[in-house]
């Protein structure tokens, strides 16, 4: 079951995520997340599973962020929002938990997290149990059968997660629904 | 004078930034940092001066990216990095400082934050002071004549930047030279 009528199965690194997949192109898709630290986080990712931006044609990698580029438009303004936080992680040194090239984007609003400590909170949250997609998918029990990549260990932030253990992780049927409303309103996205 | 023969002025959002150039395209060029994060933080940018992802065309967008993926090679070769820090802070509320699209190239080594906290804590000092290209231009005293563009108020991070008064910003010369050893660095690389 997906979003996406007739999608073939999308594994984000070793996690089959069809059913979150909100958009794809030939080359790329977008998903919504497990747990996003703020409404409208989504990610996008090329379908070939490479870990490095390196390890993309250019044609590929022009496919992946035009489609950052069409999917933040959308995420703004169906979330409300005013900026985008865009952010990748290319590589294990750089904080990557899931070897599978991919481009958070973060719809910001005002104020949006002065609740956290200000605008910049956005990268404790990213780089704390919230931003961890690998631990998310894998606590959710989504299935890792396609063994297209080994997890990693990542450090933690040493500043903790703010309002982490009060989040829980969402139900499948609430990324459906999410991600078939997501899928309708990228039709409303002009392709350029 | 600029690393780069012939090169036509070029500013990012007001300020002149031509001898730190060293790179270039028809439409993206590269510069180096008046204070890097980590050796050999880069900073990628659209000629034209829009503040917003969005505001670029489908060809802009491209040609940005591209060159970082490529400049981004770059660094992490020459700097004997292991992974990359990109980011685009999108928009005055994803914590922008300058109002011209300009993503950060930063490389990552194993450990190579450990003194400050760990890996994550790149994020701290990209919010932090440490990250506001426009104090640090500013401060230096570059050419703002151009008025290209309003300097916007940055909210600081809620963590101090790990390190910061310790670090001095970069003099012209230092700055010039390494943009003209990349510059060198940038014709080794392969275009695609």
């Amino acid at each position: 079951m997906s979003a996406l009528k007739g999608a073939t199965p999308i594994h984000f690194g070793p996690f089959l995520v069809t059913p979150q997949v909100f958009h794809t192109t030939p080359l790329t898709f977008a998903l919504v997340n497990l747990k996003p630290i703020l409404p409208g986080h989504v990610l996008v990712s090329p379908r070939r599973i490479v870990p490095r931006v390196a390890d993309l044609s250019p044609t590929e990698t022009s496919d992946l962020f035009l489609t950052v580029r069409r999917v933040g438009r959308m995420v703004e303004r169906v979330y409300g929002a005013a900026s985008l936080n865009i952010a990748v992680q290319d590589g294990e040194h750089a904080g990557q938990s899931v070897p599978h090239v991919h481009a958070h984007i973060i719809p910001r609003r005002a104020a949006d997290l002065d609740h956290a400590g200000g605008t910049d909170a956005i990268y404790d949250l990213l780089d704390g149990a919230e931003g961890d997609v690998a631990r998310a998918w894998r606590d959710a029990g989504a299935d890792t059968s396609a063994d297209k990549g080994e997890e990693r260990v990542q450090r933690r932030s040493r500043f903790p997660a703010v309002d982490n253990e009060g989040r829980k992780p969402r139900g499948e049927q609430e990324m459906r629904a999410e991600a078939e409303m997501l899928a309708r309103e990228m039709e409303k996205e002009p392709v350029d």
